[in-house]
């Protein structure tokens, strides 16, 4: 079995806050990161999947295809988006942390891609900040 | 002389759009980077003074001072804020390009360093993009 | 479950060296590391903590408060140290080795976190070598 | 336990081509990583070793003898080279896709460490992709 | 003034070689460098301009246009290319040290932009090797 | 003329002291970096050189030197050593700061290299701070 990973890159703006709460709360828990007007990052993808790899091939996967389904099914989706009004579908009105980012990237590239191949999907806030989603409960 | 540079990040949503000219010309223009609900970056500012390295400290300034302006100065005032938004007064109402931001840090900078000391402001929107402003006409 | 990591940075000196063993037993297995006047490392820490997300705030820690105790305990504990002279407590007289520095960089945050949250304590020496400890025997 | 990680890196040139297939069907699959005068890559490989650390030396394998080991066998082997022609007992005649330089590295290390002590090569291609491979199946 | 960088990478294999010369001279120049069957790199170029900020648009040139020129005229040209076979045209026969390719690149872009907005071209090798070029004599 | 860059690593302690002064001098000025006992740093230097490309070999000057001359005049002098204890003759005295240290391998490679070659010596202290020193006044 082999390991397999592909790193992407989006931009986008996005704020965290739970409108079923008051803006004292958001604020207490989120901080400047509740701010109304928004803030942003370059986040960064990485997706990997779990293989064995083809003799004939050399192959786990394609590169080419792993890097078009994520290039049409995440990065078209959400670079130079706002996360919480432009990707609102993507995010199925989850809150746009990096968890639930996280968590919504491997639901959207689950389905278009062969069962059981998604092992892991990594996403970085910035250089200091990143969280690991492997599906499942 | 020395030249001493100092690096500092901001994470900031912004949107390319001037106000003077109609949607379908911003967009010509500025393509994705004028989505109305913005999008975002994880900017990336450095610092440059030039000085002769006094002999007794053998510093050309002080790197804690330099940091502590270069926080105060700027990444306060543009971390985790909207610039066409939160940050209009420190953008003196420049569209939030690159090149804009640099210029504006550099203005910023200036009325709180001693004169002819900045030398540089290099500016990063990400990874690929970057750009110098020198001061001057 | 999500892990959430976040990365900090401290820097300071350190020598290889067992004050059981003689001068050449600890120069044969250190090599230069045993330099007696010490040399130093601009060391990266990595905090991983895995959980449940909460699905009222969307986070599985607050990175806030992951942030604090991470700058609290460690990098204030280790920054422009000596971890042999300044940092023995931290280090519980250990040899200040990168497998040792992450044991006991572990065992200090397992003190301020709630049980089983904590995963791995990734540190970097340099950009060239790193470990990563899990807890456990 | 402790998983120790030492990173190296390699220059090579390489071709993905499997000369049982026509040149359209290489083509076809592997796209333009089939020129047939080469392209090339700065290679960057981490190994890792897992084992408990020796509290006499604090150390869970020694790092000089890793890095000896690592640049002898496999950057020597394969630095400045091209993968196909050059290093083919190296890949032991299989297609130098990132997949199987991982495994031969994987396959060459096993020969000259301790046993059980290898727990994982990771292979970056450039920044963008790499492949993991734990041994095994 | 401001200069306006844009960096794109580009993987291809290499040789040092002068043909005007015995495999003797040419080896003990270029050492390794001079292998026959070619090693490769990950090149990253990074293209500076350099010109007065449109106070309308707020750029110096537009970055969409710019890293289309780079895209056309380099990378495709270079990437997955072999430098000697494939790109003879594009190095104009020079032997593809970082320092002509470098010069080849500037050669090229200064066909396909604006007179006098070229100001530098950067060429890494890899992380270790870069040169810059500014034109002229 | 191109500018030629070769980039090199070393591990070291240091603090910024100078003897002249009262210790509560040193550490109002210096803080935290006049720690008695050091503390230390992964320090990067990139010399650069300057130079016409020579039409026979398509170099500027040969990197295989300027990597031999940078290990053997500076790694070698100041790698896995005290800035302050181990490396005075390098340093000629001066405070450990990065603006001397600079000087210093300026100096150095001065010695060791063809006149009017040696074009800036950058050193970095850590990824968010670094010193240019161009020679001369």
């Amino acid at each position: 079995m082999i390991e397999l990973t592909r790193r992407e890159e989006f931009c986008a703006a996005h704020r965290l806050y739970n409108p079923a709460w008051s803006a004292e709360r958001n604020e207490a828990l989120y901080g400047k990161c509740a701010n109304p007007h928004y803030h942003g990052h370059n986040y960064v993808v990485e997706v990997t999947l779990r293989a064995p790899v083809d003799p004939g091939t050399g192959m786990a996967y394609s590169l080419a295809d792993l890097k078009a389904i994520l290039r049409r099914q995440v990065v078209d989706a959400l670079d130079h988006k706002n996360l919480n009004e432009d990707a609102a579908p993507f995010m199925k009105g989850r809150i746009p942390t990096a968890e639930n980012i996280a968590i919504s990237v491997w639901e959207r590239l689950a389905e278009h891609l062969p069962p059981d191949l998604l092992h892991r999907v990594r996403l970085f806030e910035n250089e200091r900040n990143f969280v690991d989603y492997y599906g499942g409960e």
